[in-house]
């Protein structure tokens, strides 16, 4: 659900970046057990010097080279990490800096209790951001342990690899859009492959496939046309963009830095920055003219402020009359058949409803490679349920789940994440309701399925000031990358909104009946006309007040009941705005009463939302790792369940009498399903291992020259321990099946089959 | 491939609806084995009086009932079948037509090979339609069998179990624009999945994820931005729009039958639309003009031609100044990644590329349900391969392959299709090549493992006035329907055409290196300037004059060296348009030699195009069945690998002690992962049944008062055949997985366990 996910994006601090010069060349190893338990801080820094060689080796194998992400040559990412439970002598220290943190987070709750201005309320946010910040400069300060994370040479294999790339490069690229090779291509669809069996098929969701275009009062209801914009200017003359928020920040802290600032000019500036997010179009539009704001790449004047609406605008049909949007997500789709999907459902409560599919955002200024783009993939749940009955069934499975969970609560108190079991935090009242808290905990296991670690990941809960209005709960997924903690998977209970709106905006009711614990006996009026009488003294206007008659509402036919007993007439206007006087004969009050089992009502809806474009490249990043003493050998930890490719076929050599064993592993290998690439490319067998190594493959199958003898066997290799052991031909199939699907661990293989070290090159 | 897509429906004749009032009730039996050998021909009558009540039926139950597809309630569709084998003595009647269609075709060949003008080959072609329509006719008419498919009851069933409907119903629905519900998502996901397996995996080819935001410049060059457009007028009052040459087409068919229209005025129209699908802008406009040709639908004014581009357009970024569409087809994302993709395959041909996506195309008037979409899925393989080695090594595998053909030669002559073996086809030259039927034959398998009929699938073989230019042969696989044959997927050799566009346009060499079989020594001729000479003789125009020298071609240094032969000086002209004369010592020229290894090609495409959704109609309509005796209960024989759900668990009552046995199987098919839905919704077990056949789920499980003795055992049922087989409850699972996967028959099932006639419904 884009709100929300937007709105973390702008609440979240900007993450400072320091250049420095020296760096730690020993890499980041977040597949290993000992990185446990982590905090981050980023750093980065140049390093041409040791990498410009390998560089301009590979651009020499690709002579289209456009930059992404990272625009600097091997800019290496520093990574401060240190332990959660901190050591106590550093708590010490940072004891008085916590306690700024709890003594401003109250004052903040006091202000708001006691309904103080919003400006007031800003600038006590301000200040608490401040003092989080230097307790967490602070934090970092006193961390020992410091890896590297080299995201220039993981980006650089990505590109070499084809896992992902700017797309139309050809034609000089398109900021924001990507294509994903065959690597990045088999790793998405092996997640959302996965994604299906997990969530769709385990919860036995109800799986849609909407329309992508879609019409303007749909988007309309769901306030995206009018409130999914941000406000920007131009360069007149190059009409260069720029968010205005961002640019007036920046330019009142550029003034803030010159040297002829005073105290009191620098403090206005200050206040200023702090009250912009609230600030209106007109508002900063004075600001740009009172500090003469330019373009800062140009120098050159600026337009008055526009609202730039984030979706793509086109025109459904020839007329041009009908106006759409791609969607921004995908989730309206769900709520306009709620009606439909409620009928499948056999009209009974709760239900999940679960869709795949794009979304696009005209983003101002895209960035961060696969995190903020223009065209990307969701993954989202609707889980409709009682407003009043939000347990689960199926809690109690996961209510051991261990998490780490980042509540409003803490980071207001300027204390850390902290671990608990889901179970603990539902009980606990932290996390609102069991729906949301299973949710949590099965997003949770599905991320830790696919290669996500564990100590990178965390849940973190809305603050009040950034939670939709509706909503009652929302928690983050955060998976921890160089680029900070990155939002994944967001977790809300929505309430009744969506719905709500739709309902408002088509008149169709879209509720559930629910059954009540016991049948209620309503009692009903209901007007009954003479029409005899009518006839006689109305003639042809009788029809007309039989008509306004049946249009009477339940209060207004009290209200007839009331006048004809007191007054024994009763004045009635037409919808054509005559009015006549009924005598009581003319028409009869009748009161009953009916017994109803079924109220209706509007369910509320849990809504996980799957970002799986950021999914992936938290994986990459996690998994990324380069062999100990070499750098130029780097490979992925991906688990087999999701990896590009299964399984490598390589033959020793180009040898003929090799041949035929190769199609006999090939067609065994696609008969049980195993994708799986033949690399019979000339260089020696270490080298291609290593290329299979970089697309992730997490086995290696060789034949050498002693499969040509009879018992045939063949080696089998795995990436991350690089340790091979000899299988036969016949079962090496099953084997690999095995490991693949997780029936068994390579720890077994290497006590089942014997160890095989170097191959022999020649016979 | 879009540009053959339309060009096959313009061309193809269009079906006549002959409205009659009696019609057969018998179902069409699609999937009986008795239906074999079919020509069609399509009738339609309303049938409101037996079927009226079941319509009111279930616009009880979905008050949201929005049409598509057909507007008549029940309108029956009949189809005059035909065995391909034609009697005898039909075929004396048909002999005088068939020779008449014969001697037209060759006129048409040879107008166009003495290379006569457009307008008399138009003319020709014209009557060789009108010929083969008198002929196939006349095949009709002698045709006795004949049976009937209910559109509208197939279409309800569709709407009321939300396979798929309209997008956006609650809002008044857009056309063109489908809404997949949880069965329809669930069958295409699982079409797209085989798909995967059978030609991804299968074949090792690379699959891609391309944006579908596409800048202009990528379409120019694809040809879309120029000529992916149709002409249209509007009402110059409503805005309604027309398609022009359909417009004038019918105005002037309407004059022609006017009373006072003389056979001179007639003879005139004809010869209009004759030229029609040559004819330009203004030379539609002056038609416009001279016969007042107003909105059919008001009367009204129509404006200028407007030429339409049917692709949706948008604007990328917040600058407005880069210009995008939608893509119209998948295709062009292969393309632009054609260097990185050949990379990945260590620059050896022949590779294949896959990719599975949406595109989007904004018709005029969308029609035919599933059939012609505003936004559709399709799954395209661009196999990329040497100009002059089509062969393809596992062409053998499939050479026997039996397939109906339709030739451009047997649909110039008025003969049938004709079963062949792909073998045979490609080896008497009809197919073009091995490539081509290799990707024939594997369609072929494709969608007879789906459950398309094998005998209501042909290939048909594009005209070559229908053939794009650049084609060298195109195959339509084309599925019959109620709408006739439609084509499903587009099979063509496209030799160059589309690398060449974008190379044209980007500079980029797109292009693959060949080894030659042997070295080849090419001379190599360069032009060495004195520098020395030159700077003395010509001071500062010295470096104008070596920039010229340096930027000589081939042939130009040949000239150089006979006119310094021949005079001993030259003639140089800069870029600047200075003449200089050069002496014989201030340049020589050098001839050398150098063995080379390969040589630059451009790779041919062979591109297999499927279009999902209509795949998926032809699908549901070729297994839609009624039960004998029962129009109202209808289902889908659609085969266990792509069925929406393998299965379905159904307690006989709501006995609350059946409740564990229910969890027990749900619990082992999901870890079977086998797609089920448990039915405990109240109603007899024979409407239950009646449920799940409707959503054509093939296996059901049921817990009856038997299941709760030891032993413990359930029913299994199968959906097309209705028996029912007693199993232990403990091997159901793999019973259904062995099923489900094809590892076994029901009629093996039926031999193994005891066969179960009736539940008990009481203990």
């Amino acid at each position: 659900m884009f709100l929300q996910i937007k709105r973390v994006f702008k609440h979240s601090p900007p993450i400072k970046l320091l250049l420095i010069r020296n760096i730690q060349r020993q890499p980041i190893n977040f597949a290993s057990a000992s990185f446990a338990n982590l905090c981050l801080r980023i750093e980065h820094c140049n390093s041409h010097l040791h990498s410009s060689s390998s560089r301009s080796k590979s651009t020499k194998v690709q002579p289209i080279v456009l930059n992404w992400g990272t625009k600097k040559i091997n800019r290496k990412v520093r990574l401060h990490l240190k332990d959660l439970m901190t050591n106590p002598e550093v708590e010490i220290q940072l004891a008085p800096l916590r306690a700024l943190v709890l003594e401003q987070g109250n004052l903040v709750r006091e202000l708001k209790s006691n309904g103080a201005s919003e400006i007031d309320i800003k600038r006590a946010v301000a200040e608490l951001k401040l003092r989080k910040k230097t307790l967490e400069d602070r934090e970092l300060e006193l961390t020992p342990n410091v890896v590297t994370f080299d995201r220039a040479r993981m980006e650089d294999l990505l590109k070499r690899r084809f896992f992902y790339d700017q797309s139309f490069a050809i034609y000089g690229g398109i900021t924001g859009q990507y294509d994903f090779g065959p690597m990045g291509c088999a790793l998405k669809s092996n997640i959302l492959s996965l994604w299906r069996q997990f969530f769709s098929l385990e919860e036995q969701m109800l799986e849609v496939d909407c329309s992508i275009l879609t019409p303007e009062p749909v988007l309309k209801a769901s306030g995206h046309v009018d409130r999914f914009a941000d406000l920007m200017v131009k360069d007149v003359k190059t009409g260069e963009c720029f968010r205005l928020d961002h640019l007036i920040k920046n330019a009142l802290e550029k003034l803030s830095k010159d040297k002829n600032a005073t105290p009191e000019t620098k403090l206005i500036y200050e206040d200023i920055v702090i009250k912009l997010d609230g600030m209106n179009k007109k508002e900063m539009a004075d600001i740009l003219t009172e500090y003469n704001i330019k373009s800062p790449l140009t120098g050159n004047d600026l337009t008055e402020p526009i609202e730039f609406n984030l979706m793509f605008a086109t025109q459904i049909g020839p007329t041009g009359l009908v106006k759409g949007f791609l969607r921004p997500e995908t989730a309206q789709g769900i709520f306009v058949n709620f009606k439909r999907l409620l009928e499948f459902n056999q009209g009974k409560l709760p239900f999940a409803v679960a869709q795949i599919g794009n979304s696009f955002r005209n983003e101002i200024s895209p960035r961060s490679g696969l995190i903020r783009v223009r065209e990307f993939t969701m993954a989202e749940i609707e889980h409709f349920c009682d407003p009043n009955q939000k347990d689960h069934p199926k809690f109690q499975d996961v209510a051991g789940t261990q998490m780490i969970l980042y509540s409003a609560c803490n980071q207001m108190d300027g204390n850390s994440a902290q671990q608990a079991t889901i179970g603990e935090a539902v009980k606990s009242g932290l996390v609102a309701n069991e729906t949301l808290g299973y949710y949590m905990a099965r997003i949770h296991q599905f991320l830790l399925t696919i290669g996500i670690k564990r100590e990178c990941l965390r849940f973190r809960q809305h603050m009040s000031n950034e939670m939709a209005h509706y909503a009652c709960d929302c928690w983050d997924a955060e998976c921890l990358t160089s680029y900070g903690w990155v939002e994944c998977v967001g977790c809300a209970d929505r309430s009744a909104y969506d719905l709500s709106q739709h309902m408002a905006a088509t008149g169709v009711r879209l509720v559930a009946e629910k059954r009540l614990p016991a049948p209620k006996v309503v009692s009903i009026s209901e007007i009954v006309p003479n029409k005899q009488v009518l006839g006689k003294l109305f003639r042809k206007d009788a029809k007309a007040i039989t008509d306004a008659l049946s249009e009477l509402s339940l209060d207004e036919i009290k209200s007839v009941e009331n006048q004809l007993n007191e007054t024994s007439e009763y004045l009635l206007t037409t919808t054509e705005g005559n009015t006549f006087k009924l005598p009581a004969d003319a028409v009869t009050v009748k009161n009953t009463s009916k017994t109803v089992h079924v109220e209706e009502i509007i369910p509320s809806v849990v809504e996980p939302s799957f970002g799986i474009g950021r999914i992936m490249y938290a994986l990459l990043e996690q998994n990324f790792q380069c062999r100990d003493g070499d750098e130029q050998r780097c490979y992925f930890t991906l688990p087999s369940v999701i990896a590009p490719l299964k399984c490598s076929i390589l033959p020793l050599s180009n040898n003929v009498e090799f041949q035929p064993f190769i199609r006999q592993l090939s067609q065994a290998l696609t008969r049980a399903e195993l994708s799986h690439k033949v690399d019979d490319s000339s260089g020696s067998i270490g080298r291609r291992y290593a290329r299979t190594d970089e697309i992730a493959i997490p086995l290696g199958i060789t034949v050498d020259f002693d499969t040509l003898k009879d018992p045939h066997t063949v080696t089998l290799r795995e990436r991350d321990t690089m340790k091979q052991v000899r299988v036969d031909i016949n079962s090496v199939t099953e084997v690999v099946k095995d490991l693949s699907t997780g029936r068994m661990q390579w720890s077994e293989v290497l006590m089942k089959y014997p160890i095989f070290e170097q191959q022999e090159t020649t016979k």
